[in-house]
């Protein structure tokens, strides 16, 4: 699929979404819609993804492509007006638009009517199926090996080393899929349920029902976790997820340094052996598992050196194998998975 | 306020709502609808709550009432067709309706209509706010002290000992208020949010809104608990309660005999002592606890000798004080709560 990427005035850093389509997704990306930074290439700023072109607004997007992908979110995960002429912009093309927003775009009249007229299809990625259940505790029938990534915390690289690690065993002729859980990931996979989403009753079966609907296909499947089981807000998603997904392993992600839990700085994050035990005797009740690997967020420090003796503590603290899979590789962690 | 309860073909025994406000709501119950058991009353089933004439239709609750409450739920919470007529006549007579059904009535096209026209309000108790958000981690700050029943499996007598720790601190005097988190408890309570329909994301955050609104209002809060921590299907909903409540002593509710998970009966409950452990160390992160009594429900065994050898048993694994609330009193577990 070809695809036009919006992310005014937030690219790259602040375009989680964006850039994880660009570094991770199959679709080809034919423009990145930043207004800040029109004229220039993503290649200025990221030199290791697929490159495209940025541009002022959807009207500067020179070929045809399918979907707009709306891939920013603003704070609170609203529609920002100034993008209704993009969006407007797309539809009326015939295009696509796929968003990851709190808001849904198909409940816009103006867009819906839009869409309608033009045959294009709106997906708001974050709008779960309204036919979940609870879940069976069945997950663990499934032919697949499940490996499930788990964090200390948000934002420590979850869905990173999910995509990197079926990536890794691709390589080597494993037969892997990646189980994303959030929008990011479910536009990258084109398919998935965004678990946070999910009424809270039914958490769990949605991801067993994710994992049951593919781990007959394959050899591995890797899940992406959420959150974190020491959260103060979000460890119902988490915990859901876990008792959901069953899996066979753990991989615990963390990020080097990060010392209390991200907007929520008064809550210090335990030490890493205590959150490890902590998923392991969590699971056993429904899912005897282990944390069999870690990963690590090194991107803060300077130099592989410097790196590698942060990983060493790290794997010795958590008793595991670890790496930092954009820095150095997935497949430095497979083995114990596998 | 004066109801009328629909609880057709399963009074008293599936009649868990029905039930609950028979015993512990300030409603004037003036009729239970059970076309199986009209012509009786529910002293015959039941002596120690309310007594009411038990009738075949809302046509046959003699006097005026207020509402007419749906106290029970099919599996799957759906509406069962032939409770229409009575739904219908309800409306028809100005009254309104309470209903802890998955299916909203207020969603119905035709009660809608009747509410309308005859002035009767339709409280889907099943469904929450739709302002919920994350939580902030601060429902510690409160003035109350925070209790919260947790259990080893669904339906181990979380509520009734939540309700029961209430009216024994009532009867001492203390300023005790009851936070209920599911659909009976609300109806009982005439207030409060039903966790286990949230969206996962918002779980703990509705659960500290309950906490915040009601906790500097009084001296004790005590949270209904929902499902268990160490169940397949409901756990996320157990550990958003756990990390939004901020409580400061856990009740830890299990039921003599039970040793396997309710409806999944491949799942073994861990033993008392381990999932007391795994309380605690999972609200750890977000808010040092402990499992300061328990609660056993007894009502399987025969005598009170036996119950309090069971007891004794159960308070030395849990290393804490035991009762059973309904055969006992709650007020033995009431010191170490304070």
């Amino acid at each position: 699929m070809d695809v036009a990427i919006l992310a005014h005035e937030q690219f790259p850093d602040r375009a989680k979404t964006a850039v994880g389509v660009l570094r991770y997704a199959d679709h080809d990306v034919v423009a990145v819609l930043d207004r800040e930074n029109a004229g220039r290439r993503v290649a200025d700023f990221l030199p290791d993804v697929q490159d495209a072109p940025i541009v002022e607004s959807v009207d500067d997007v020179p070929e045809p492509f399918d979907a707009l992908l709306v891939g920013i979110a603003p704070i609170g995960g609203g529609f920002e007006e100034s993008w209704r002429p993009d969006v407007r912009g797309a539809l009326e093309r015939g295009c696509g638009v796929v968003s990851g927003l709190h808001y849904f775009l198909e409940e816009d009249a103006e867009f819906r009517t839009l869409a309608a007229e033009h045959g294009g299809d709106i997906w708001d990625v974050r709008k779960p199926p309204d036919d979940l259940t609870v879940a069976e505790g069945r997950a663990a029938e499934v032919a697949a090996d499940v490996v499930l990534t788990v964090g200390t915390d948000c934002s420590t690289g979850k869905m990173t080393a999910s995509v990197e690690l079926v990536a890794a065993a691709d390589a080597r002729g494993i037969d892997a899929a990646f189980v994303p859980t959030g929008q990011t990931g479910i536009v990258i996979e084109d398919w998935g349920i965004p678990i946070d989403r999910t009424v809270s009753d039914f958490t769990a079966g949605a991801v067993e029902r994710m994992v049951r609907e593919r781990g007959d296909d394959h050899e591995l499947l890797v899940v992406e976790g959420q959150g974190a089981i020491t959260h103060p807000a979000y460890s119902a998603v988490t915990c859901g997820i876990l008792h959901g997904a069953m899996p066979d392993a753990l991989v615990l992600c963390h990020e080097a340094g990060r010392e209390v839990v991200h907007g929520y700085e008064s809550f210090p994050i335990p030490a890493v052996s205590d959150v490890g035990r902590l998923y392991e005797d969590l699971a056993r009740p429904v899912r005897e598992t282990s944390v069999a690997a870690g990963c690590l967020n090194t991107a803060t420090l300077d130099g592989d050196g410097a790196a590698r003796d942060v990983l060493s503590e790290y794997g010795d603290a958590i008793d595991a194998p670890a790496t930092d899979p954009v820095r150095f590789d997935a497949d430095e962690i497979l083995d114990p998975l596998l």
